[in-house]
Formats: structure tokens, sequence, C-alpha cells
């Protein structure tokens, strides 16, 4: 038995370490990314930009100029606080870490894999609250599992990933007013979506919204933020770890996130591309397709397995859902622009002939 | 009472938020940071590297190319795992939530804080066994201490932040093989040290190595790694937030990483400057001056605080370390440039007339 075995918890030895498929020249649909990279007039400015940047030294603790470009791109108001992670992902364990041991976190399923593994990584129980069979939330089974298991931490995903729908929001509201948990809004894919829960932060102390900038252009940057009170961001700041944002990211992303009319005009199309390819997917009998209001869509298909291998033959890597629990035959697809679409639809018709 | 002071841990709602001091247009001897900006011939072809960067994909979620770049950087044996973090700091976390409920994290004192603060942050116990007067390891206390409270993590910075020294090897030898503990050597400031743990890697299971580029000119960059056996690594890095390590800086470091030669010359301009101003302060009656294997120096001052305020008057930030325990009237300078290090020597022997 090596030291590692005899060290290491139990339940991280038997997880099986996380496998990223090889996309190497493949149509990249799998991983919610935006089809569009950096317009080439902009790439000059933002190298000379960078060219400033003092890499010996540390960087701004604070991103004090950072938090402002973001809570102008995202419309935050003044007075909400906003808190900056590598990623939603760093933000998610932070507040996990906030609990006490013996805490509960509690979310639905399906929904983002990360709640439950980062629960399991900061030893916290971890309740998952089954979805109905059209992938809404379950009010009743909510706020019994509430009641039951006393959450400190409830994460709704708003757009839902890997489902794509928005829950009733009377629902959320129901259950951010019944609870003394912190409830986080994940809003990764607020950039697609018609609704928000950021202006409700004023209403509800016990809510905080998550954002991110990796499904709008900037999946490379791994910035996430936490908008919630001031007197949350605060005191959550406290278990930041120092530096976290580096100098690289703070500089790039103040130059990058500057550009609201060209990210909010790549949003629209990839908007607009979304309703064409839900129209076009629900036009093929083979498929039943669930509604999106995120840039991805997910779908129940026949021989979904033989599907997705014929689409990765055809060089289109899509996601394959089918073995998890309640999304037995799904896929789901993330919206590219109109050519890697367009090659995508063509590859699905072609399967079924 | 508003929402989160209900809803946090005493513990964190305790801590008084870490206040970075303001260092504008300060000479900046506070942070270990090298004072050797890239080269500018470096530069243009450094950004044309990063042109290339596709910032709307994620990055490489296991940084291939990173992390060879620092396997030639620092001679890392290939039979040896390296897991890379955001700083030493993510690694340091990524330890602590390896352990279990009620575990112990021990170190010596005075050292990293980080060790005691992500021990709070991630639910341990901490516990810090006092080094000598002269800041060398107490080998019988820290052998009782490991006894007493069976540590699952031992960190043991080398040299010592903030002393600047190296602790007897063979004190360290002795304590790895006497525990089941997994012993952590954080060679953060190995570039200006005579002697390193890596190569006892192969010998002792429970030995790991912490480093970082923060010390040999990217601090911007919040770099850090963590060497072991692979199936040590290949475990812990199942704990690791995916994609953790940005586009950003992978590529930068892959480009930057690369000058080993230009490195290793700052290293040893460095080493020489510190020998110089060892030497100097020494000759200085009020100045008790510590040996130092790092790119910086602990002095121990008469009217510690009055010298520091002195040198902050005249536009050098150096640490004040005066309140923290066993550190009375003891200030940390680190070694800059020659100019730098002669307005700070010019400076502190004008304070003692």
């Amino acid at each position: 038995m090596s030291f590692i075995e005899k060290w290491l918890r139990a339940d991280i030895q038997a997880i099986n370490a996380y496998h990223v498929p090889s996309a190497d020249k493949m149509i990249k649909l799998d991983a919610m990314e935006s089809p569009f990279a950096l317009p080439d007039e902009l790439i000059g400015q933002y190298l000379a930009y960078l060219a400033d940047a003092q890499l010996n030294r540390y960087p701004n603790p604070s991103a004090d100029e950072l938090n402002q470009t973001l809570r102008e791109l995202m419309d935050i108001p003044d007075d909400f606080g906003v808190l900056l992670g590598n990623g939603s992902d760093e933000l998610i364990q932070l507040l996990a870490l906030a609990c006490e041991t013996n805490d509960t976190i509690l979310s639905v399923e399906p929904s983002f894999v990360m709640y439950d593994m980062i629960a399991k990584f900061t030893r916290l129980n971890y309740h998952g609250v089954a979805l109905t069979k059209d992938y809404q939330l379950d009010l009743t089974s909510m706020l019994e599992a509430i009641d039951t298991h006393q959450p400190k931490l409830i994460f709704i995903a708003y757009p839902n990933n890997p489902t794509g729908n928005t829950f009733d929001r009377k629902s959320i509201e129901t259950i951010i007013r019944s609870t003394d948990a912190m409830v986080i809004l994940d809003e990764a894919y607020y950039a697609y979506a018609g609704d928000s829960f950021v202006m409700d932060i004023g209403k509800y102390p016990n809510l905080v919204v998550l954002r991110t900038v990796s499904k709008i252009g900037f999946a490379g940057l791994r910035l996430g933020l936490l908008i919630g009170a001031q007197a949350t961001v605060a005191e959550l700041d406290k278990l930041r770890l120092p530096y976290n944002i580096n100098t690289l990211t703070q500089v790039s992303a103040n130059f990058l996130l500057k550009e609201k009319a060209e990210i909010d005009q790549n949003a629209a199309i990839i908007i607009e591309q979304r309703q064409q390819l839900l129209s076009d997917l629900n036009a093929i009998v083979d498929l039943t397709v669930y509604p999106s209001q995120a840039n991805f869509i997910l779908f129940k298909a026949s021989r979904a397995q033989a599907l997705f291998d014929f689409l990765k033959e055809n060089g289109i890597l899509i996601k394959n859902l089918s073995s998890a629990p309640n999304l037995a035959d799904c896929l789901r697809v993330t919206v590219g622009d109109y050519e890697q679409n367009q090659l995508f639809l063509h590859a699905v018709k072609k399967f079924y002939g």
C-alpha cells in the first residue's frame, strides 16, 4: 500500500479523475464556449495595453479596476458588493468553506456537477432534489427537503445546466423567503436569458448571484464573480486567498470587457442562432428538444450514443449526458456560429437519414 | 443583526480583513518581489506569442506544456509528478482539503502565516511549534508536538519566511522519517538557497515540495507548483478545480519561463546583492542581522517602529513584523537591485545618525 493510499481519505480516492475529451481539430460544441474569437483589430490594442503589466510585482490585491469594469459590463449597482474568483468554481468553494463542519449544501438534479463535487472536497453533506420529469423545480419537494436537511447553502442555476431552462421565478422567491440558508442563483448563462435575480439582492438579504465571463467569449480567463449585499461580500472576502486574480487576468479583462457593445452583439447573435437551432431540431421527429434560455440546447435522441459517436466521427464534439441520472438518451449541444450550427444540423439529419 | 452575521461562522467573522498597504510610487521592498522587469527585447516576442491565445476557449485542463516548462526550469525529474496552482496558496488549501474533519496542520512559528489561516478556512486544527530564540528548528519540541498532536500535514518553509534561514537538514530528515504525516517543504525561495529537498522525494514517500515563480520575477502570474511522487500527485489532482490555471497564465509562463539563463542570472545578482546587504547591515551597531538563504533579510532594530516609519516617509516600504510573536523589534527587507539597496542602506544609516 503506497503512502498516499494510507494517507488520503477514501471518498477522494474513490473519485475517478475527470477526463476532458480531446477536441483537436473538432468543431467544439461541448463546453458552452462562445464561438467568437477576438476581432483582429482589437488584438493589437489589447497587446499594447498588456505590455505595461508589471509581472514581477504582485497583482492589485482587490482588483479594484476590474471590479468596476465588471459592474459596468453587467449593470451591477454600486451598493452591491462584488467578489472575484478564478471561475465560479473558486467562489462555490469559498462559499462551501464559509460553512461549518456537518453543514449541508442543497441543489437540484440534474444541475451543475460542481455543487456536489465541491461539497465533497470541502467535507460537507450534499443533498440533491430531483427536478420534475420536464426539468422544472418541484417546489413541494424542495420545501420538504429544506425543512428536513436544513441546508446552509442552496444552489440554483438560472438558467440551469445541463437542462437549459430557467425555473419558475415565484417558486424561487418562495424558496428564498422560506429558508435561513444562503441561496445562490448561479447565472453563468445570464447573457442568454430573459431574466435575472441581480436586482433582487436588495430585497432578499440571503440571496447572492454568481456570474462568469466564460460563456460570453472569455472562457480562457477563468473569471467568475459573486454579487451580494456589501456586508455579505465584505465577510466572504476574508476567505478569499490573497492576490487570487492574477495580473494578466486583471489587465486583460480590464481591456477586453470594456467592449460591451461587441459582447452584447455577440450574445444577440447566439440568441438568434439558438432560436433557429431550436426550431430546426424540433422539426426532427427522432428528437425531443427542451426549451433553452442559455447558449446550449438539451435534447433527447433515439439512439443517443450512436448519434453522439456519428457526430464525433464527423468532427463534431457535443456532450453525451445519457449516463447521468434523469438524463437517459440526452445530449447537449452548445450553440455555435451559423456555419457550425448548420454543419451540426446537417450531420444530425444525415444520421436519421 | 444582519443576515451574514447570523449565517457566517464566528471564527471567520473574527478575522480582521487583511490590509495590503499602498505602495504607490514607493521603492517596494516589502513583498519579496524580484526588482527585474521583463527585458524590453523580450516583451515584443512575448506579446506576439500571446496573440495566438484562444481566449474564447477553456484552457488546457492539465496545462501539459506548462508542466514541462516548469520541469525544465527547475530540473524536476520526469518520474516525479507536478501539480499546478494559482500561487502556492491554492495548493496549501488543496492539501488542507485532502485532510479529514478534525485533522491537524502543524508548522513552526514564526513562519508563513497562510498555513495557519488556511487551516482555519478549511476547518482544521492548527498547531505551531516555536522556533528557538535564533529561529532554528527545536527538534525535541517538534517530535513531542508531532507525537501529541498527530498532525496530518507538516509545513516547513525552507528557507523559512520571515526569518530567511534554512533549518538543519538532518533535523528535517528526522521529522520526515518519524511521522505518518505528509511533510511539505515549502521552497518558495529555492532560487536563493544552497539546498533543496526536491531530490529527496524519491527517498521519502511522505515528502512533497512546494515552489512558486513569485520570487523569481513573476509574482504577477500567481503560479505555484507541488512536486511529489507520481501516485501522490495523481490522487491530489482529484481535488484540483477544473481548468484552474487560465490560458493567459499558461501561455505567458510557457514563453517567459523558458528564459532560464536570464532567470538564473537575475537570481545570481540577487544573491550577490544579498551578501553585500548582509555585510553592510551587519556593520550598523543598532541592528542584529539574521543569516539569509532567501531574497530578503530579517533584522532586529532599536526603535524598529520609528525606523520603519522613517523609511516610509523617505519612500521606502519594507515590512514591520515587530508586533508578531517572537519577532519583537524585527523588520524584513526584500533584497532589491543595487540602487534600491543603496537607497535603503543610506536611509537606515541616516536614521541612526
